[in-house]
């Protein structure tokens, strides 16, 4: 819970869903200028009854930092900092799965479908989740919903950022706001229209629209699991190992 | 790299594959006694020519332990040693993200078949990596195609732990040998029998046979992205957003 608008809906459908007492909320700050608010997920918490905890993550950063870090020098072409917020990411997502694992909980992700689509998340971090509540929302949608049930105006106009940098934002990010993606996502991705005819259709400019499609494409590997050699055997492909939960049901009731 | 065969055996393909000034090896040890070998380690990398680090987690696991844990009781039906120990195997994938992150690399998992079918791995822990070279092989030809390339035998015959626990060994988590798993996941999984027909066929007890074909289908959330709740719009169902390279390549360049 960082007192934004995504955490905030996935915190009020998890009551909902299942009662404010068997949800726990986690405050996990990292550093003043991350996007966490501490009031604002606090009151929230507060305000739906659920037991909330903050835990700041400098104290283990500070250790990862003089442990891990000299080790492994960052390559000139690479930016230091954007490795350290990708370790923050992961670092929450361990203390999310450590309550998990304590008292047999399951993790809610935050993401929505914006970021799932573009991979604006970190893979293993904040992508890190045994569900996505909000994950077939768009962030516009997440707004409408946000609104419908009415979360406080400050939360859901607040501009979205990662709170991985300083400053950061996702509209600064992606370069367009999710007015413009979302419109785009829906037709090149639900619709299956060309890029080019999405372009046209909302009036975006073609660089725009191509950098939200690679978005989409290069980040394919942050939506699937890890890739294998691909075995081939008599009885098939090997690394297309059955993963629906229906077909392997079937294994062991089948025969009842 | 702990000195065990699946991470070696890992290792080694990745040198064959990009040459030894490309792979960087880490080893990471937690206790005394979880199962990683430091001299076999070392000897591997500088038998390959890698570049090899060993960073002990011990201190950041202590933060740890002094500013997440005391906040979060654990229940009593849980275990809390089993928790540290996913949050080790989590610990360490957040250490090879950031030698990726840092350096441009891709992180090498070095899950072999019979644990991704089982499970057998902490999610996004162990499990987190950008590809699983073995993913594809059976613990036991793992074994055999370490044999094949020369693998010591001191490597190849330790018994297999996760080393999350002292003592651990797969077998005794697993009620079973890899001898015994691997010809019955062949069975149920690639070929399709049925629990009863594939243990009369290998003459392995039902108890056994039922309890590995469980692990299978419980362990379903570890082989798949996290579930969505699957808004349906007149283009279709959302949560099944296309996820595969090819039909994700369509959208960019169907038209050129």
């Amino acid at each position: 819970m960082s007192g934004g608008i995504d955490s905030t809906l996935t915190t009020i459908l998890a009551v909902e869903a299942l009662g404010s007492d068997r949800v726990l909320g986690l405050g996990l700050p990292w550093t003043k200028t991350d996007g966490f608010h501490q009031t604002e997920a606090q009151t929230m918490a507060d305000g739906l009854g659920i037991e909330f905890h903050e835990i700041p993550l400098q104290p283990i950063l500070e250790v990862f930092e003089d442990i891990v870090t000299p080790t492994i020098p960052t390559i000139e072409t690479n930016d230091r900092s954007d490795s350290i917020g990708n370790v923050v990411a992961r670092l929450r997502m361990v203390c999310t799965y450590y309550a998990a694992n304590a008292q047999s909980r399951l993790v809610c992700g935050t993401a929505n479908r914006s970021e799932l689509l573009l991979g604006y998340f970190t893979k293993y971090g904040d992508g890190g989740a045994d569900l996505y509540p909000l994950g077939d929302l768009y962030k516009t949608e997440v707004r409408a919903l946000a609104s419908h049930i009415g979360l406080p105006r400050r939360i859901i106009n607040k501009a979205p950022t990662a709170g991985l940098r300083p400053g950061q934002t996702d509209a600064e990010d992606l370069g367009a706001t999710y007015r413009i993606i979302d419109p785009l996502l829906q037709r090149i991705v639900d619709r299956g229209e060309r890029v080019r005819t999405a372009a046209n259709a909302l009036n975006v400019d073609m660089n725009t629209a191509e950098r939200i499609a690679s978005l989409f494409i290069e980040t394919v590997h942050k939506r699937t699991v890890p890739p294998s050699p691909g075995i081939s055997t008599p009885w098939g492909n090997r690394s297309s190992y059955p993963t629906q939960q229906p077909e392997e049901e079937r294994y062991l009731y089948e025969e009842q």
